[in-house]
């Protein structure tokens, strides 16, 4: 549907709802008399690169610039990982749930790890690497390679960071390389009370990707490989998985434009600060929220007949799990296009209608 | 390399060097604010594919919206291959050469014809077909399964309706199906002399894809399945391949502005009608074409010393190959973005520079 | 290491260490001056298809030889899953732990259900797939296309007919497949107190496999397609898997021999009873097993110590687990050379070294 | 069909289609009461790959069992291969006709070059991998990454050790490794006029496969990776592959008897001796070669109404291919297990029917 057509007011589905940052929007219209040459090989990608190996205070990152965050996961993934090793994940880990499958469809398995609101421990981790090391059979099992994570997670938490360090840890303790997947990384950095910058996560993990789609982009995510550890011909792999723009430079600029006087952190702020206020209002409503999320994504368990009338009143949701007859979970998302009314709207709609 | 930062004044190295038509970018701007539904199922993906249909005169085919062209290449022919099949394709093929083993990484194998120009033969199909159902071990060799062509081809040249009736009669006496690869499609659609149109496509091949990248969009291709043989969920088939877009309305917008009012053919005839003048050009200043294209791309043996001298003089064009130490053929690739101005200069430089 | 060479006396560390029933090799050296056509196009082949069709009651059974175990599992699943579809097994399932990813390899999740003494439950599965069914974004997640399960399993333990029966309904229910891996499927067939017959497997289940390798020959699985249902061109695919055996007649006339007089099942029998001494010497000796193996296999926790007696006594077993700092789970394996007077030194040895 | 069933007295289809060597039977049934390890860790396995490194003059060599040819080149390839990496092969090399797609299964580009009598030119191979690496888009095309050969080769040709050193230099100069598939080695090295030794080919090669199926084994087939070049893990991934037997001392078994007293050798030795005594006759009958193969294969084109007599005879042959209305190529095949009686008696029969 779109909005546009039809008569919805509030609309908290999905960030990659939205449409594009209009400054984004404004570069690339810019730009776009210009002739660039192909496949990431111009100067706004060059720049971009740059300008986030400063972000993450790394300045030996390699980064190569993606379209979409399934497409991501399934090429660092299968190009980090020799061909016997498999990657380490949340029971609920994106890769393990919602991809159809794309980590398998390149031949390695997914290894499940008990999540936590999302998150894995670096003890359960170490428990079951461990584990696989001391099995007289182990020649005969998938090798734990690497350990993916989201930050925030599928649940909207964050991982503080001493639970970074300690994963970080284990991951190093057994070579297995730490992949930190952030399609909603924005609002993982400026979430309230979150001690984990940019340079710790540049810090810690050995590549991870910075969101653009679900943060304010048109498209597009920035994988940051943090210790030289760029696959070889890396461009060839990408291009042999059906990844590779063309017109790589829309890539380029609208990272460029997002690491421009501070953009992605604003972005962030703008959706973090309404979904407090959601969050607030929520609990002023007598609302029990599901998760405690410090981010963009709240959850809230909800009265059937409460939804039933928060669609008649244009408010748009992602429904979450059904744990009883007549309740349901659901899940509202702000992001760098969502207004301040819209969210005064849904909670005094919320009040009435509980 | 970005032609606002280097001193190049004559681009003509790819189509996919240039931005967006102007028409395109400032859609998408129109509808920013609105929010839409993820993954294609949106009204302007909707609306865009009702347009296809029509262009097609096809009220029954299947659309969907990819991002590339060697993506859209990969998913179409491992998502309609059975697993023991493989694709038929000329051995200068883009799926043969240039994709970096992208259909090979799915489990299939790409089976060489002669190429023509770029193109096969009928006969030779047939010959080639016959033979693998004659041999009594076809049981232990790869099965073919689909046809693969491009039009125009990598070479820039054209079938004719005749021939790709004879190509689609022969993948329908064997049961295999027919695919074409329209990257640069608006170029063969508006080509002076050509008898195939848009509706001959569609009635002759199983599957075949309208290029977007290279003909004015941001990017985007649209897959067209014309025998109601869409391949089963195909939806979870394209997120398995890591190909399938969250904001599917950006794809649904291009080509919803593509075809409406013609822009699609308007786009093909502007760069047809320069590359014709160019061609006009280049045999007024005496030289003798590699190949006679009637697209966009035009094939040319320089000497070295004049290629030098272009090179001086702003003009920027695609090596191609080398067949004598001192002459070296290039291409031309005209596209929406090119000038008259721009070949009228390249044709005097030639000129001057021969 | 090889028992001639090595001291060992009491070797039950499992049942793919010995060699050959010696009928099978007898029958193996009568035909080895014939000359038979390749790729199980022989009559050996189609007299042991026969006998099995006949041991299911199932005539229209579709049969198939191939060399082992995880070849198995691999091209079955491969084969007769679509691509966007997986495989659900136990947690413990020999294709989700101990096959080196061969599964994954093809392209295929496997989909864990929990384990319970190695069995799934069918109120768990239906529930697993509801889930599935009942979740909006089905479409983005793998598609549960066929159910794995071993019998015996991993721990040596049998499903009751009922079982089996409730299982197979939620699988039709949900149009999954039901596959049985049945590499001890000899000890599965012969167990005292098994309700579950070679009769009731055909009915139940889509496809299974008789085991060779650990039932008594050289080498060697059955597959088994019980409904019609073989997949298109099986032998291209099986050849496209490497899993295709030139002297396939050597498959052909182990089955045939393992399907003559009973032979499968008075090896099963033979297992079983030493197995059950085994089980009631331990139980004399004041052990209590660690699983109710009703099988060729059977489990133990023994203090380190005693193992310690029980190496230097020429025993070996199989390492299973360690649970606690002094005490080790192992495995003690019959198999058709199982001596009656080896198991009663195990018994004798254990009681001393207790 | 089976000899014993159907009235066939002359059976020349295919060296697989014949039983074992007796000795390596009898060394099989020998060993048949002892227990050994699992997976190719027995003793077997052991002195088999010690007596190959001595027969190859190559201490370093590390060996591994397989039990076909087709699973044993693609577990090689795949294996020894980058992702992003081919193997190039002559146009009529097994990998790339005849093994049902297997390489690319596992994700890998047969690159094909011409073929001469089955062979590929040192030449050529130079002028293609050149042409790959001064191409601007390389990047964007599969990097040949290993060469594949067969000696024999699938028209029974053999390279002279000049042309095996031109092709490993060329290797050697592009980075590529060089794999050379023996199936049928013990007929290349026992034909006469050969100056190619395995000592050569270990030396020359960085992996080969020294044939046992179609050698007179039961089956297997011994890989020999000569520079130390075993992949990492290598068991894992052949467990991957669905390729690892359980009871791996069966092959060594057979490769150890094979490799002792010259066995293997002998085995060649005869099969040539009739093939050349067949060769012989043919001319005398004043038959022309269709290829003049030195070793087991021998082609020859005849007419049709000659075959109809042969196959009233009780003569079994291969087709070949068809290259005129009423003429046929074929092909006889002479093994360890061919009788001189039998070559005699067809000598005689072709005398008379044609």
């Amino acid at each position: 549907m779109s909005s546009s057509e039809k008569n919805y007011s509030i609309i908290l589905q999905n960030d990659y709802s939205e449409g594009t940052h209009p400054e984004i929007l404004k570069r690339i219209a810019d730009i776009n008399l210009e002739q660039n040459s192909g496949y990431g090989s111009d100067p706004y990608c060059a720049s971009a690169a740059e300008k986030i190996r400063k972000a993450c205070a790394c300045p030996d990152a390699e980064i190569f610039f993606l379209v979409g965050g399934t497409q991501t996961n399934q090429v660092v993934i299968d190009t980090a990982l020799a061909p016997y090793e498999g990657v380490v994940a949340a029971q609920t880990g994106h890769v393990n749930c919602h991809e159809a499958g794309a980590i398998e469809f390149t031949g390695h398995k997914v290894m499940e790890l008990p999540q936590h609101e999302g998150k894995i421990s670096a003890a359960e981790l170490k428990k079951f690497v461990d584990r696989f090391w001391q099995d007289g059979n182990h020649e005969h099992m998938v090798f734990p390679g690497m350990v993916y994570i989201s930050h925030p997670t599928e649940y909207g938490t964050l991982y503080s960071k001493q639970e970074l360090e300690d994963i970080s840890d284990v991951c190093h303790e057994f070579h297995m390389s730490l992949y930190l997947d952030g399609a909603r990384l924005a609002y993982g950095l400026t979430a309230e009370g979150t001690d984990v910058t940019m340079e710790d996560i540049a810090r810690l993990c050995d590549v991870f990707y910075i969101g653009g789609t679900k943060c304010g982009a048109l498209f597009g995510e920035a994988v940051v490989f943090t210790k030289q550890n760029m696959p070889k011909h890396f461009l060839t792999r990408v291009k042999q998985h059906g990844a590779l723009l063309a017109k790589g430079h829309i890539l380029g600029i609208q990272f460029d434009t997002l690491f421009t006087d501070g953009l992605y952190y604003k972005i962030g702020r703008h959706a973090i600060s309404l979904a407090r206020l959601l969050q607030q209002g929520m609990k002023e409503a007598g609302l029990k929220l599901f998760i405690n999320s410090p981010t963009n994504q709240q959850f809230v368990e909800l009265p059937d007949r409460t939804l039933k009338k928060l669609t008649e009143r244009g408010v748009v949701y992602s429904f979450w799990e059904k744990n009883s007859p007549d309740r349901t979970v659901v899940r509202f998302v702000t992001s760098w296009a969502t207004k301040e009314e819209s969210i005064r709207s849904l909670i005094q709609i919320l009040k009435e209608a509980l």
